[in-house]
Formats: structure tokens, C-alpha cells, sequence
């Protein structure tokens, strides 16, 4: 591609700040947000708690760290929390759970991300001196390594049931909330009643460079925003992120549909070409190729890519995940179709 | 039953101690353990390094311990420990290894307690900064959620010279492993050559009233003994427990033998009465009942058992836990049988 | 000493348990403790509840361990726990509370381990998002490396005045309550009424080989056992080392007159010979002598005594401390005055 | 002060960035730094890297943060870490050292922030069953709780060489080292030689919004890393931010010395009007005021000035920290200083 860009596939976590976002972040009016002071950040919070129906909102610089104080605010010591087994927080979180709230994953195997609310009551722990205590569920909608899978409401609201009958919270980690909430037309507000806590990233998607919030009720945000003080998440004049923030939920929702409507002319044409890819699967702004098919293995498929002026990522060695985003338009995604479509000559 | 003793078959755990145990430990030497100074916990700890042919070995206060400090001792805080999905260490110890010791738990589903090489392959991290560092593999020899089931020797070999290739120990939880000798007639020390560490139970079937052994070599069994300081598992003059152990180990493991026919006598029988029992499955010294062909759930039959003088404990919400052990004769065995039939009868 | 038994000062730990202790063991009726089935447990723990005025008890194997189940029950992870800078808890448990509890200690420095009620108070934090929780204030009465010293029941009183001001709970670490309790007269149940939870040790003293016990309400036992199963401390026919508490916990007791009549002989002696010593200072039955005017330091003199036939320990440099306890007779002590007067000429 | 702007003298962390941040920020080039590309963070990190002579640098969130991902990096499970009684590690970081990385602080009380190296070394834990190990020590310098003292070079080498003497590391957190190197012309290299990491913040004194930096050896970052991904601070197009940073630490060093002249000015004048000041000990851009010889506590004596438009903060009941600062200029400091006279008039 001689000097040219790459075109990045890997993940909407490389989209770059707007003009609009860099220009507000400069002019931001600042003040001291661990003394509750930054005006911008009080903001882009009140916007964010209205938006998902929820008390409060907590600013945090990263979708990791948004799951995390909400997993210590909503455990004790040596509980247990359900997750599916293919989600963000058991899989690439860094162990965190374990060590920063002391509590165990309980793995619940889902069907693209979905968890069989069966299967959820079967994994909650009676009362008994050998089990832990089961106090959380966390649902990861759209579910990221299933391929940006939109979790159904119905879904949410049977697990929801359980989980308040047995006394026990749910978290949802919305990284990309809002691409269910355009993929499907349900506001973001209606998957947060279904929740007691929600994760979502300004970041990825929506553009802005660094932040995620947390929704939930005032008593659970006092907490969580003790356990961001205690992870070194309690930022001083971060107004300058919240103003690039207030930008990403306010105007960068609605566009997240370009992203959907490539993804999935992406899907057809590497179809079309020969790839095992199926477009009836790609809900959201991901699509997952599967190497059976070809002569090599994702890492080497990843590695010639790459020498074409393309970079994706791998799931497994035998899935490629490639990711739309603002970053990459229409006529770059044809401009990598070409380079697909050499890449089978050569390796199919 | 009248005023008679129930009959138990809840767990091997309930066996009590044996006239020779009880003078042993009447009469044992005695001296301080945390000084190092017990001369019967030292013979017992000597006694159980040579039998599995390791450099050293702490004796605990419970199988439950000697699993925790084995898992301190090999994992650093923020580390994965690959386990089978029904194994103890993530079913009934209360969650201790994400407090303990800061770790994470990776399942992985195998069948009758043998995870396939290849899963515990896949579930081995990559070295990225996303992933908890994969530092520990354990398998449970014999396995009690599958109901007593042997992990063949072969499948102890692939899965030890995976870890030694990526770098990762192996430990054993042998709370049993003396049953899975007696049932293959392979030497414990054979068991323990594809393993780091073995942690193995004097209590059970092998009556000890108290008492476990963590065996390994002797920087792992210093770094147990300090994490079993920090547990409190510290105990003073220990040689009374230890002096019971010493008979455990060298008297009572033959007599497994008894138990293991008597499960398997067992199992024959209920299913001549029409119980979903598969004597084949049954390797060691339990038998698991299925309830799907009787009228009533797992826990309204072990009511039913209990008011006819029979105690035994569920696996599930379908399956009924039996297990054989010392203190239930083969006479006992035919008492219970006959509470089996008559309940068969009621409730089939 | 040629040939002889060494006279052992380290420590009341080492004491050996009475031949009483050693039939009731023999003969002990016992049952599976984790089901709560052990009548002789059962029947410890109840007495223990009674003598202390508490609500329910629970066994443990050692001190460290009803201590640290106690840490766990009383607080939440990221608290705070304001102990004395001396005393056991910070000092010889392995750093256990940040790891098995993930609290913080707070030190505040005591005279001879009393601890300033203003101190406390002072130590007590604000509620601020900076600040962890302080939920918890230890106290250890009698205090171990002060010498054995009781703390005040005015003290405890002032403090537990102080802790339910703010709602904060008080563990007393009474491993030598009964030490207190002998010298003052005063019942053990009355220093428990200034505490949430006390754990006492069945062993030192009061000569039973293993085990120790924690009184608390049955809300607190509940977490308490529940904890205690965590790191491992629930053992099976553990009514074998309670048959030998309770005759710790009803024939011993009074006799630890005779090791504080001992203590304070042996310190009187110490000071006729030169060695820097306060019989004053002697309350139970620990006697600190200072190294500071003899011509070699604590660890020196420490083998110099050993090579004579006598063993003490140090709590530092220029600190020896020395314990009576049933197994060293007045006569012994005689003898090892002998050892101290002669030294005395070779090294001051 | 009637609709102006308050006089903000609690602490130097509400400097607003510059212009020439704000623009810096608003064009900072930027990447995904999760993936190490964002070309702005690597330069701030590299630089970090040269000005304090170490190998590697990690870009942080805030200080607290810098902090905890060091002792995550120096620690295991179990560990102690010596610090000073009045540091910020153990006074503000929500405990986080217990959580986070298991490990106990052993409070060492200093002198103005200073402990005496035989103090360091009497902390030190020899190698014992009941004892934690010793693996790290932390310094601050400057000092915060004691007024911004800078602790002297040679006492950190002589720390240092204690450590390195029992294989000890050395961390520093040096929110404040460029205060203490602007006052005493010591270059932040040469503070570096004698610890193993430093912390430092951009915020501060330093004006940025928003970050700080961690320096050490490779091996050293590159856990540090990981941790900061654990604690959810792996931020993405963190390059706005870096951008600030780099002007913070080219341009912003030099001026601290007018907060250092300022401060020194404001304890003078205090000290003329009657307050409980010595101006002898302000070292840098910090003041302490003590409130015995006023009528109030500290905390209404806050309130008056607040009252009157000028903010502070206090440290106890009788302590009132004043911190100069960019955003506060010499004349807003004379007006400040007609208030606190007007309130001596009133409160002496």
C-alpha cells in the first residue's frame, strides 16, 4: 500500500478525537473532580445518569475500570459472580476480579454471548458453609468476542427476575451499549432498568480519546467512586476528557449506524469472495472470519494482511475479528476488500 | 430403623477414628510443630514425602488447606489456575482461592472429572498485557463431583508435559488419590511424579480424625508452610493428630479395597431395583444415583432415606451422592438396600 | 546439663498436654464438625459461650486462625483495623489481615499495650473519600510482648465506650485472657463485655495441644465459621482435640497462679543477680529481662543459655523474654537460676 | 470578596492547565496507548525516562495510581513495606496497598517526614514462620503532612544502601520531587539514584490536568504495566493528555520556585500577625498554621475563611495546611493575608 495509511480493522478503541472534541476539550472549564469541583465532568455525569434512568454517574478512564468498582461496589470479600464465559470481564480484564474485589468468576457458557437464564439460576449458590456467595451477574451487551452479538431485552429482563429473586445485582458492561441501542431502536435507558449497574465507553465507537461511566443508584456510585480513588481513577481537572465525552454521547450516537451498514456490506462481500464469514450474524460493527478454509492459521492470515496495509485481530486461531469504526469509510473497507480478495487467491 | 444408627453415606469424611488411632494418639510424643519440634508430625511428614517421593511435606488441618496453601505457594497475585470445571478447589472451598491468594479461576469442562489435554492447552494464556498469567494447573485424583471417577496416569502425563512446557506446575488435590491407587493398583509415588505437589487426605477413607499432607519439593513445602502460618493452620502440639495419621497411612490404605467392593455391590443392586445407577461408572468408593426416573427431586428422596435410617447427600437437584466408607458395613449396605426397594416402590 | 531435659522458657506454647487431657482425647466422642455433628465440639463451644457471656463459639486450630476468621467477620475489604503497634496481630501473624481480609492496620503506639483512649480516637478516620473505613479496634489483653501485661478493664471499658461512639466493632485477641483473669480476679466474662469478640487459646497456659476458640453473637460466629472454612479450619472429628479444651477450659485454669508466682520468683532472683529486670512489671507469667549491661547482645546470650541447658527467646536485640508454664517446675526454675548466676559472672 | 474569585490555597492540585496546554492538547498526535501507539504518550514516557536517568517510564492517571501499580510491581502477596507514619501512601490511598497487592505498611515515624535509617532498619523483618517479608520501602519527598519538607539526599542514600544491604527495593513517591529539586538545586537524576522507582505528578505544581509518571528499570514498567491495566488505567488516545505533560515537565519545572517564594512570603507575614508559623520551616510551596493560640479548631477556623474567599485545608484539629500554586498570584496572596489578619483581630 506504499506509503499509504492502514487501514485499521482491529478495534474501534483507535478511533481518533473529532475537530469538534479536540476544539471543546481546549476550551473546557475546569476544576479540581476529586473535590467534586470540574464543572464539565459534573455534566457530561448528569447527562449520563438521565440518559440510562439511573440516580447517579461516575467518570472513569477506562471501560476496565468502569466493570471493576462496580464489581467492589457491588460485592464483598469471597463472593462469586456470574459472567458468560466468553465475556470482557473474565477474559480480558487482567484477572482483576480476583484480586481487586476477592471474589471468583463463575463462568456460564452462552450461545453468541447469550446466557440461558437456566443455566444462570443453576450456577447461583445455595445458602452452605462450602460456597461462596453468588451477589452478581454481569451481562456484556453487545458481547464483544461473539462478534458484537446485541444481548435481547427479554434476555435481560428474565435474568434481571432471577437475579432479584434471589436478592442479587446485575451489571451490565455496555462498553458498546449503544450500538445494541442503535442496532435494535431500544434507548439505552430501556437495557438499564434491566440493570442495576451500567458500564459504557465514550472511547471505541463514540470517538472520544480517553472515559467510560458508570450509571447506577447514588448509594452504589458513593461506592464506586471510593473504589476509583483507591485504583488511582480519581483524576484531577478532567473536565478536558468529559468535554470530549459530552461530544461522543450527544453527537456520535446516531453514526454508529454507518458503522453497522459496513460491517456488514464488509461481511457480504468477504462472503461473496469465498470467506467463511456469515453476514446474518454481524448485528453490530464487528465481523468474524473463520480460517478453516485457508492454508494458514489466523496469526500468519493476521501477518499478510498486515504487509497489504490492513491490520485486524485474532479471537483464536482459527477467528479474525475485524472492527468498523468512524476511522475506516466505505472506500477504505473496499480498498481492504482488495486485499481479501488477493489474500484467498493466494491462501485458499 | 428404631432406635438403631443411621446408616451413612453422605461422605467418607464421617468416618471416626480406630482403637489403634485412639491409643496412638493418647501416647503420641509430642513437642511444639510451630518450632519445628513435634516428633510424630515430623515422622508423618517424613513418612508422606517417601511414600510420594518427594523432597518434603507439611502436614494441615484439612484437605481444604492443604489445597489453598499449595495454591499460595505456586501462583503470585493476579495469576489464572486452570482447573476442571466440577473440581472441589472451584466447587466447595468457598471461594478461597480469589481471596487467598488474589487468583483466578479457568475452568475447563471435562468429562468424568479428565479434562482433554487440548482444552487445558487452549485455556493457557498468552503472554499479553490483557491476560492474568496462567501459573497453575490442578486436577483431582479421584474426582468427587464425577463420583469417585480415577484420572488415568496417561492423562496426568500430557497435561503435565503441556505445563512443563509453558512453564506451569501441576498440583494434585489427591484428597482420594490412596483410592485411585487401590482401584489401579499404580503407586502413589507413580501418581506423583506428573505433578508439583500432592495434597492427600489421612481422614476420609483413611479414618484419620483430623489431618491432610501437602508433599513437594522443599522450597514449595517452605512456601506452604509459611502460607499455612498465615491461615493459622499453625497448630502446637500436633503430634496427637499426627500419631492417628501415621496409622492412616500405613494400616488403613489396603482396606479401601472394602469400600470400593462394597460401592460397587451397591450399585448393582439399586439397579437391579431400578434405580439409573451405571455400575461401570463406579471406580471407587462412590455411587451416584440419578432421580429422573422417580417421582420426587434429589432432596425429597434424601428426606425419604433419612426417615427410613439412611442418610446420604445430593450432587444436584437429580443426582444423589452415595458414598461407602469404614464406619458402613456390607451388612449395613443390605439394611440400606432394602430402604432403597421399599422407597423405589413408593416413589418410582 | 549432660543428658538432661532443657529447661524451656521460650514460650507457654510448648506446654505438653496432662495424661487427663490425654485419656479424655482417647475416649472422646466424636462426629463430622464441618456438619456441625461433633457433640464433643459442640459441647466446647457452648461451655466457651457461657464463660464468656456470649451468644455461640467457635473451635479453631490456632490463635492466628480466631484472630484472622474474627478480622474477616468485623470488617469489609479496603477497611482499617487501629491495633496496638505491639501487639500480636500486626507483629507475628504473616501480614495475614491484608491478605486473607484486604484491610489496612493502623498502628497506635501503647505503654506496656495499653493503648491511649485519645489515641484511638485520634486514630479513628473521618468519613472522606481518601480515607479507608475504620471498622475495627483489637485489643490484646494479656499483652505478649510487653511482658505479659493485663491491660486495665477501665481501659477496655473506655475504648469499647470510644468504638460503639462510631460504630466500630472490638476484637480482643485474649490468647492469655485467663492470664488476665487469674492475676485480677476479675472473670473472663466481664473483660468480654467490653468486646465484640474474643478469642482465647486453649493451648499455652492452659496446656491442651491445639486449639483456640472465638466468642462472639451468632450473626458474627456465622461469618466467623464461615471464614474459618475458607482457610481450611473446619475439621472433621475435631471433638478429639476438644475433648482435651474443655478440661483446658475447666481444670486448668486456676493453676496459672503457680506460673505467674514462678514469673515474678524468677524475675525477683534476676534482679538479686544484676540482671536488669522489674519484678514489678511481672503481672502473669512473663518476665522481660534487658541485655543493655551485659557484654553481649540478646541472640548471644540466648545460646550462651541454650549451651546451659536453658531456652528463652527475644523480642529484639537487647530484649530477652521469658515464659513459665506447667512444664517447668519451680525446682527447674532453680536450676536455670543457677545457669542465669553463672552467666552472669562470664558476661556483665 | 463579593462575586470575585476564591483564593484557593488548599492545594496546588486545582492548578487549571495553561493556554499553551490547551492548545498542545487540542493538536496532540495520538494512538491507541494500550497498544503502545500513541506517538505523544511514548515521548512523554521517554523523556520521564532521561530526566530521571532510568531505564523505562509508564504514564499514569494520577498519583495514587502511580503509586500502587509501583508497589504492585516491587511486592507479593504477603509482603511488608516500610513507609513513614505520616506519608501519603499510608494516609490517603483509601488502604489501598492491603487490597490491591495484599501487603502490610510498617509505619516508621519520622522527623519532618524523615526516618531515621536505624529506625528503617529495626523494621526490617528477619526471615521467620510469623513473620512477613520486608520488600519494599517507600520515601516521599517532599513531604506532604509535614509541610512540603524535602528529605535530604543523603538520608535517602543511606536508605537506600540499607536496602539494597537486605535486597530491598526503593520507591519514591515523589509527587513533589521537582519542589524539592527546584529548592535545593538537586538535580530529580540524582534524588533517582537511590530508589529504585519514582513517582512524580504533572498536575500539581506542574499544572497539567490530568496524570503522572512512574520510572524504573524495564522489568521494573513493564509489571507496572500490567498492574495499571488491572486497575483499569490503560487509557487509549491518552496522547491529549501526555501532550499537557510534556509542557508540564519541559516548561513548568522553573516556576515553582515563585510558589516556594510565595509560600515562604505568606508564613512571614502570618507569623508578623500573630499565627503559629515557622517560616523557617517552608521548604517549598507549602505552609502550616497551627491553631492553638486561636479560639477556634481548625475546621470553623475554615469556615471563616471561607467565609472571607479564601480556601484551605487542615491536617488535625489544630493544623492548617496553606498551599501556593501557579493559579494563586503574590497579590491574591496580600489579599489573602488581609483576611487571616482581619481574623486574628477576630479569633485571637
Amino acid at each position: 500500500m506504499g506509503g499509504e495509511e492502514m487501514i485499521d480493522l482491529r478495534s474501534d478503541t483507535v478511533t481518533k478525537p473529532t475537530e469538534e472534541m479536540r476544539k471543546a476539550m481546549a476550551q473546557a472549564e475546569v476544576g479540581d473532580d476529586v473535590y467534586g469541583e470540574d464543572p464539565t465532568v459534573n455534566e457530561l455525569e448528569k447527562l449520563a445518569a438521565k440518559i440510562f434512568g439511573k440516580e447517579d454517574a461516575l467518570f472513569v478512564p477506562s471501560g476496565t475500570m468502569g466493570n471493576q468498582v462496580s464489581i467492589m461496589a457491588h460485592t464483598q470479600r469471597g463472593d462469586e459472580v456470574i459472567l458468560e464465559a466468553n465475556s470482557h470481564i473474565f477474559w480480558y480484564e487482567v484477572g482483576a476480579m480476583a484480586v481487586l474485589s476477592g471474589v471468583m468468576p463463575h463462568p456460564v457458557a452462552g450461545k453468541n454471548g447469550v446466557m440461558d437464564p437456566d443455566d444462570v439460576k443453576k450456577a447461583i449458590r445455595p445458602d452452605n458453609v462450602h460456597f461462596p456467595r453468588t451477589s452478581l451477574i454481569t451481562i456484556e451487551n453487545t458481547h464483544n468476542r461473539s462478534g458484537g452479538r446485541v444481548i435481547p431485552l427479554e434476555n435481560m429482563k428474565e435474568i434481571y427476575s432471577i437475579a432479584k429473586e434471589f436478592g442479587i445485582n446485575v451489571h451490565v458492561d455496555g462498553a458498546r451499549i449503544f450500538n445494541a441501542s442503535v442496532a435494535t431502536g431500544i434507548p439505552a435507558k430501556e437495557y438499564a432498568r434491566y440493570a442495576d449497574s451500567v458500564m459504557f465507553c465514550l472511547s471505541k465507537g463514540l470517538c472520544a480519546p480517553v472515559g467510560s461511566v458508570v450509571v447506577g443508584d447514588s448509594e452504589f456510585i458513593k461506592r464506586a467512586r471510593k473504589a476509583r480513588k483507591m485504583l488511582g481513577g480519581g483524576m484531577r481537572q478532567a473536565g478536558v476528557l468529559a468535554a470530549a465525552g459530552i461530544i461522543a454521547l450527544t453527537k456520535m450516537v446516531d453514526r454508529l449506524k454507518e458503522d453497522h451498514e459496513n460491517a456488514r456490506f464488509l461481511a457480504m462481500k468477504l462472503r461473496e469472495i469465498g470467506y467463511q464469514v456469515n453476514p446474518e450474524d454481524v448485528e453490530t460493527n464487528m465481523v468474524i472470519l473463520r480460517t478453516d478454509n485457508l492454508r494458514v492459521n489466523a496469526s500468519v492470515f493476521l501477518k499478510e494482511l498486515e504487509e497489504n496495509g490492513v491490520l485486524a485481530s485474532s479471537l483464536s486461531d482459527t477467528e479474525i475479528r475485524l472492527v468498523t469504526h468512524k476511522d475506516v469509510s466505505r472506500s477504505q473497507i473496499e480498498d481492504a476488500l482488495n486485499v481479501f480478495e488477493k489474500l484467498f487467491r493466494k491462501l485458499s
